[in-house]
């Protein structure tokens, strides 16, 4: 392949993805000054805490990513320079030489739009740019922590992912200190995966479950208050949110009985519970987290559709989460029906947002929303149940135009809490940019085409809510310093 | 939100949705003059032999809409003011302050559509509006019965959609005096999902089943005299055309011996027959009815994919079809292929409209229907088995622009059918208007890009076939008046 | 329906689908004069051999291609002009009458296409132009033997789809004579569909396995001995390719003790495995063959999805592959990741290439093959497991849009092998221009949209990449005479 050149203009420009004159009034006039309002990400609680300088652009860019490692292996570069071993910056060559491959992946968009927000810097990203990229970054990087980064995006709040079993040390070290983030809130997400995922080994989970409440839990009453301490615990560092990570919902027959519940759960522990009852149990989990949801006012997040760890050789020999995960086929109208149709029989449904790995459920998912958004509830809350912004594989224009149409067809499109980030990097804020560009560039196509009426205030206020204000309504979580 | 401002210049324009000169042309000088043939919709019959005047526009279009209860919903709007006993005007109310939180849903077009065409009012709708809008309806109203508004339209011909133990009676009023709705034919549509739905409560079954015959049926034998002589009720009152609504085909064997679905109908009626039995009796009625057409020479329709009643509180407190259904993820393939199969290989196949329910199924429906056009069948009648128009919730620019396309990609779109209303509002006939405005585009387009020959007969004539003709020439029901 | 006129422009112009400058510029000067590689079609070998000579349209044209017959039927014409013995030009001349009917529809595109490209004939096809076009088209016919098709297009390459048992004769005669062909390679592909099918009928099984092995089987042993063997032939005439076709890949318990498939085995030829027993032996076959081709540094191909011979009478009266078979919506990941999963962990995963047949699939298709293109492979070689181009209903400018995005999105784009005919007759070769047009656009139009850097150089190699040098570099296979 030919070297990519440095183009005379830059790549990402003023413009970028604004293809009408609404689109860019949009965005220039209401989108680009709102904060973010990234109430879905996977940042370590740590470096918030400590408030990191990163020492180099591997550390803060590559470490991690297995976006960017799926890319490189795509493009033949060997293991030890994705997860293994090699130099941090031979690492890097290879990513750099690999970017110009990447044309059309949202990689290509994103790699170019970050190094331009966070380093100012417009070269083209290939094996010839990449020592210069790597220089200036790196010196950059020495007068950048943390706090400089959430400043330059006007971050106003960071929801981070914890398992109930966390100590959440870090979060209290940023409850304690304020001045730490100044204008950031920072609180954890309740992430129970562990607590119903009774179909792995049961020795897991009975470790986990014994580990979660200190000493063996031989009944269910137990497991429950340990629950309920960790929720507490939660809640008093302002955790207002959960998320649950599954292939699907189990549709399995739901459980109405707590003695049934406590019966099942005796058995997976004596690993003589059968598949069906796993899947009780699980469901009956769910729904009782999401019940204590309900009472302390929290919302509750589903990510739906994985399919993960396909490659038997990366499994044994790299571990989980190392970029073998794809999109899977699981059927998810039965499952989610019978949960939120539980829940809402209860009248116990909290907030929730809904999101799929799938794209051929983005129908699905938003008609699902659709049925359990009013009907018992009397809170008069607009859009309580959410069809959530396109996720992982999904995170990209095709993908989040898909999410955007399907919500705008099948729900409510105004009343969206749009955008997180779902990283575990301090680079990623951009995509917040990224989204809404595409969103005014939609609404802007839209109304030069006569399919909307052509009023900037209203659309301009459809703008600002999806960008911020409908996610700090919705979540309502406590913000801080100049977003208090 | 912004108050929604009326904008200068109406937000329906003449040239809505037509984005390019050769589908204005098409539009203006072929599709808008054709008449209307609604073969398929849920309008009452009562309203029909009653001539109806409407009281107001609550009456008119909101009771009974759960597509406006839904976004009402969502927008928060409590109970009362949507399936409830709110005001009648509290419920408009409600419901304009939710119009301009549907930017972007097809009720934002659809809204505005039938108060521009019905009313001629131009005015954005939303709750500053809503009392000029409210008054200036009701005026008109009171000057408008249904023969009005079909005359306005120019409707040649309704199919109704009434159960094989419905009397008809509203249908034999109209039949016996034509000149209550001078110009338009109407005929019922006979759905006997009751028949075959042995899934469900067995008691209501049998009271189901012994209603329809006027005694017990212990065995199929008088079921299937009282299928017969409710065909000919029909029959006789003009219908041509059935209706089933199913999550899906059942994927069960086919029954080749009267004497085994007799042995598993009594074992329905006794209680005792399992799960596969009763799918595999639900698919031998589906091919029996399907004979029954295929004799008379009328077309069926299947309406698959839909999972209802999701919500346990509004199941139990407002009963079915209140707004609480979404798209189901069902598989459709096995079923239809058993089902059409048998037929085909019975030379028993009549006409038959295929519609799903979820667009992922677009592609395997168009296919599915191109395996049954021909074969056997020496009728010569061109696109005999059809993929029918968007569905539901498909019922929008994106999902008809799917269906579109899926059917241009693989059969004959020259050879479609074309736009039904599915609706149960005399308010709804501008969606044939929406239907042929994108139909247009989508030609234009493609003309104006050089992937189709620009000739205007041609391409007028495919226009006014799919606006009409063909759905008048497949579905061969009488025409009355101007249109006989 | 209007007659269509010839229009006074041709219809196929320079810039048929190139809808900008870019787009043109890419196709012009870097698409249109690469070579062909078309790695996998359905060509009968002896026509290859015998240098055919076609005496009419009819049969190089009409004769076996069911997409033209399921159109036709679609159309209203009876089965005697599409499978039937009426003669060939009122064949024609059905076909031609019906051509108008499929605007929209890619044989509209192919159809002019092909008349363009081969006989330079600008005449849209219809029933009036049917006389002269079957004239003009049979008197070139008597002029153009397969190797002037083949020298026109700039074939460099074919692949065929040949059995296990098959003797491949013909391709004996074209390696003792490359004069036959002097500019184009021809290999047999493998594919041993019939060797691990063990759902069908037992005796068909054990009569293909003994046919195969030249004496009966009864233990697995010598079944493997004839694969071998086989597979060597395959591999002495050149073939570095196989393909499989299956509705899915059995998601079954992947057997690792070789004493259980033998057992297995021999169970299948007694008659008494069970169906899940039947699917682990399927899935096994499939591991070992893919072993097999590990070892011999093949490429093996995946179509997946198919459901065919759907048309009951169709299926009793005319036989297989006769235009009755459909997108299926079989659950494809389980089984990928199985076989994909279990052949990666034994270091034992050949390149590989997926197609899906249902268009729903592309989005887990695409991050399937992603999964497995690093990790334990140290080949360094970009693209490993491919992301295949739409196939058979997907094959037109949706479908294969939808392909090119799906992979871009989710894979390297730029890695990409591109193209293939799969198709049984000579007039196909068009194919790849149409997807090198729409390929350039798509480019053409991000470039344009500011979405990719506009450099010529980079997107023009990208394009002959895809057109031909990523599958001659990924396939390997030996060209010959200009090419070599």
């Amino acid at each position: 392949m030919a070297v990519m050149t440095t183009a005379a203009a830059p790549f990402i420009t003023d413009d970028f993805l604004l293809s009408n004159d609404t689109a860019r009034a949009l965005y220039h006039d209401h989108a680009a000054a709102m904060p973010i309002y990234d109430y879905h990400c996977h940042l370590p609680p740590e470096d918030l805490a400590a408030n990191r300088q990163f020492d180099n652009l591997y550390d803060v860019w590559l470490a991690g990513d297995h976006y960017k490692w799926r890319a490189m292996r795509h493009n033949g570069v060997p293991e030890s320079h994705c997860t293994g071993d090699a130099d941090p910056y031979d690492k890097f060559l290879a990513f750099a030489a690999t970017v110009p491959h990447t044309l059309r992946n949202p990689l290509h968009h994103w790699t170019h739009l970050e190094l331009q927000r966070y380093f100012g810097i417009d070269l083209l990203l290939n094996e010839h740019t990449a020592k210069e990229v790597w220089d200036e970054a790196n010196r950059q990087l020495k007068q950048m922590r943390v706090s400089d980064i959430l400043a330059k995006f006007n971050v106003a709040l960071i929801g981070t992912t914890d398992d109930p079993a966390d100590d959440l040390a870090h979060h209290q070290t940023l409850a304690d200190d304020p001045s730490i983030l100044p204008d950031t809130a920072v609180y954890p997400a309740f992430r129970p995966d562990k607590v119903y995922n009774a179909s792995a080994d049961p020795n897991a989970f009975i470790a986990y479950i014994d580990g979660l409440a200190g000493s063996p839990c031989e009944t269910l009453g137990p497991l429950l208050d340990a629950i309920d301490a960790s929720l507490d615990r939660f809640h008093d560092l302002g955790c207002r949110l959960s998320d649950h990570g599954l292939t699907h919902i189990p549709n399995a027959e739901v459980i109405r009985d707590a003695h049934e519940t406590d019966r099942i759960y005796r058995a997976i522990r004596a690993g003589n519970a059968t598949a069906e009852e796993r899947d009780r149990f699980t469901l009956a989990m769910l729904i009782h987290v999401a019940e204590c949801y309900h009472d302390k006012g929290w919302a509750a997040q589903y990510h739906l559709g994985a399919m993960r760890n396909n490659n038997g050789w990366a499994y044994e020999h790299l571990g989980p989460d190392t970029g073998f995960d794809s999109i899977g086929d699981y059927r998810q109208g039965p499952g989610l029906s019978r949960m939120l149709g539980e829940l809402a029989r209860k009248n116990a449904l909290p907030r929730t947002v809904l999101y799929n790995h799938n794209p051929n459920d983005n129908y699905l998912f938003a008609t699902m929303a659709g049925n359990y958004v009013g009907a018992g509830d009397t809170s008069g809350q607009p859009g309580r149940i959410q069809f959530g912004t396109g996720w992982w594989f999904l995170d990209q224009k095709e993908g989040m135009t898909w999410q955007i149409n399907a919500l705008s067809n099948l729900g409510l499109l105004t009343r969206f809490v749009g955008m997180l980030t779902d990283s575990r990097s301090f680079l990623s804020y951009p995509r917040h940019e990224y989204f809404r560009r595409l969103l005014c560039d939609i609404l802007g196509r839209d109304a030069e085409a006569g399919e909307l009426p052509r009023d900037m205030d209203v659309l301009g206020q459809v703008v600002r809510d999806i960008s911020f204000n409908n996610a700090a309504a919705y979540f309502g979580m406590t913000l801080k310093g100049k977003h208090a």
